[in-house]
């Protein structure tokens, strides 16, 4: 068993860096609130007695030696980025909840065939630069390292400049490493474990995602003396297009989601009619065929709300992945885990996307999860209990351990 | 006849300060860019032979002295500010035309009776520090200087903090002054005049507004993993509330408009569900009771729309005036110098609002307008001819004669 002690003194304490407005955390991705995380992560890897390197990306990966020479590592991890009012537990619990489980085999004198690599993925969240899982996205060749160094804030700052200014950007080449394996815990971020009553979700599958980043273009003018047959209104046409993206959603139920969080209108002056809207479309189901239709559909009902309106109208898609099937000998070595250990668990689908989405593309892959109270997450007030942690943590170590071989 | 080439070329030379990216504008209020357009106002009123003061709101008034040393001024202005991409005219014509009325007369040796005193507005705007005619609303003591001052931009930096710091903060106290009359011009900001091929409106009304800026509260939560139905959607609230905002103002057809062109997400990342989204209804009409009833349901639905969200909704007014009839003596005096110059004209309502709209609650007040091309205004394309500009100073001049007395 993992020392649940500990692994929450760790949440807690990389909890205190980036501070959020409500108790939770903006550590976001490359700001100095995330080089100060990485420095207290990059310690504690030390004095587990793991050997750091850092890739082209800014990801971190903390090595505990195995026995034979010739054995690919296997890899465990997530992120300790987070959202602007993000929560505590969204990725960190992966990533030390991994160093939980290389603590505990350094206290046992546990052993391993395969090395163990504790990893921190850099930029999983995609708040400050889209798209989310960027760092592994370019680790398992989705992306190119350009594509990401020029990836941009809304401040016009790029990834690259960004990763310098930290001093993060390591020398290893991005994608070099070959990976044994790859396992990632991670909290739900949704009901159902905590509906349930489990305590363990076995991740069998990642639904697919897609962000849609329209630009909608109209006339400024005038609030007041712009009579209403004339305006050309990108911003009712946005407010439209979000309504038609509910429409979307709800008609594609069960197993669908669409929505809108990022939302910016030019000049942004309360009279003037914008002339520029620039919005995020997020759709995402386990099916691929529906997430198509999903798209389709979107893309052209908001062409023609646009046509009516007389606004232009471009899309460009800035992330996406497809659903995710994980790979089952993992699936059931964490089933196992939890069974042995005594866990309640249950089957279950990521709503969200993960740094595992894109190992899974070059290695065998699965996650873990845990439950959180509510379904609350991406909001400062995402909460797990201690025992949940801990649950997660064991299932993980007991997994990666088979996998790893003693 | 006023000097129209002079005019213009002073237009031209204010348009060189706070460039926009579109050949308009960005010289929003209390910024650097204002700070030097005042700095140049400053220097021409000078080099004409005019005393300046500025008082505590940052309103200049340069003073043209009369004959009669008990006699009160007549005042013609308009403000400097602009947009943040806005055009080169709006409100700078309204300046540089009653400049050119009292270049005019120094030019001609004309004296007085009252004195004459060309004044810019601070803040007409409302684009950076809400509501629009801030510094006349406190002169005519609509607003107290207190809550002028505590007026606080997008950055959170307030009126009286920034008006310091670019070093225009008068001694004189704002409204201590009494006026005989208050004149001014501006562009029509609409499409009326060109339509119909007049060069000057004579202007007997401006529609009344009201700037209600709403806060919406919803849930923060994962756009990938929180259900649909569990979804507490503030981004949906305001989109349905744009909707709605334009149904209520098609229904109060004709002469009425409603729009937002101020819109927050927050925390406005791609994959989270705003927690909070805060946005300005701005509706107007000439009809009192129109606008009244506009406003209530507007109120009215949103708060349906909320509830059947289960989003939360606090509304709070941030810009008011009714609607507002000028002084039929100056009125005709503006129609009878129109006629006497041959100009055509026609009598016009504003749709925007105006320092006039404030200074006729305390003094005799007009507007002459001229025509803007394809009525665009709020916007850097913004364009006018230079007859039409020179017209409105020939007007203004004109008129403003009559009431100042010769
Ligand atoms: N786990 C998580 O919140 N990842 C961010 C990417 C996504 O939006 O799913
Ligand atoms: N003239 C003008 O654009 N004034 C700004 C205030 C308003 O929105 O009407």
């Amino acid at each position: 068993r993992i020392n649940g002690d500990r692994l929450w003194d760790s949440l807690m304490e990389m909890a205190k860096i980036g501070p959020g407005v409500a108790g939770g955390n903006n550590r976001q991705t490359l700001t100095d609130a995330d080089a100060e995380g990485r420095a207290l992560f990059s310690r504690w890897c030390d004095e587990a007695g793991l050997s750091m390197s850092v890739d082209q990306m800014g990801t971190m990966f903390a090595t505990r030696p195995g026995e034979d020479p010739d054995a690919l590592p296997v890899y465990v991890g997530s992120h300790l980025d987070t959202q602007p009012t993000g929560g505590k537990y969204d990725g960190v619990l992966g990533v030390l909840g991994a160093l939980e489980a290389v603590r505990t085999m350094n206290d046992l004198g546990i052993r391993t065939r395969h090395p163990i690599v504790v990893t921190n993925w850099a930029n999983e969240e995609g708040a400050r630069f889209a798209p989310a899982m960027l760092a592994s996205g370019v680790f398992a060749g989705v992306h190119s390292l350009d594509y990401a160094y020029s990836r941009q804030d809304l401040e016009g700052l790029s990834y690259g400049d960004e990763l310098a200014r930290i001093g993060w950007k390591g020398e290893e080449e991005a994608g070099a490493r070959k990976m044994h394996a790859y396992y990632e815990l991670h909290i739900e971020q949704g009901p159902i474990l905590e509906a349930e009553g489990r305590e363990i979700g076995v991740v069998t599958h990642c639904q697919g995602l897609w962000w849609l980043e329209f630009t909608l273009t109209g006339r400024e003018a005038h609030t007041g003396s712009t009579p209403m047959a004339m305006r050309v209104n990108a911003g009712l046409a946005a407010a439209r297009i979000f309504e038609m993206v509910q429409e979307v959603a709800m008609a594609a139920q069960p197993n669908a989601v669409g929505g809108v969080g990022q939302m910016q209108f030019s000049p942004n002056s309360r009279n003037v009619l914008p002339g520029t809207v620039v919005f995020t479309v997020d759709i995402r189901t386990p099916d691929q065929a529906k997430l198509d239709r999903m798209r389709a559909e979107i893309e052209s009902r908001a062409a023609a709300i646009c046509a009516d309106l007389g606004v232009g109208c471009s899309v460009e898609p800035v992330g996406h992945f497809d659903p995710v099937t994980f790979t089952p000998d993992l699936v059931s070595a964490v089933r196992n885990a939890a069974g042995k250990l005594g866990y309640s668990h249950m089957d279950i689908v990521s709503g969200a996307g993960h740094d595992a989405c894109w190992a899974a593309k070059v290695a065998p892959t699965t996650m873990i999860m845990c439950p959180c109270v509510g379904g609350l997450s991406h909001n400062e007030a995402e909460e797990i209990s201690k025992d949940w942690a801990a649950a997660g943590a064991d299932v993980l170590c007991h997994a990666v351990l088979e996998t790893a071989g003693i």
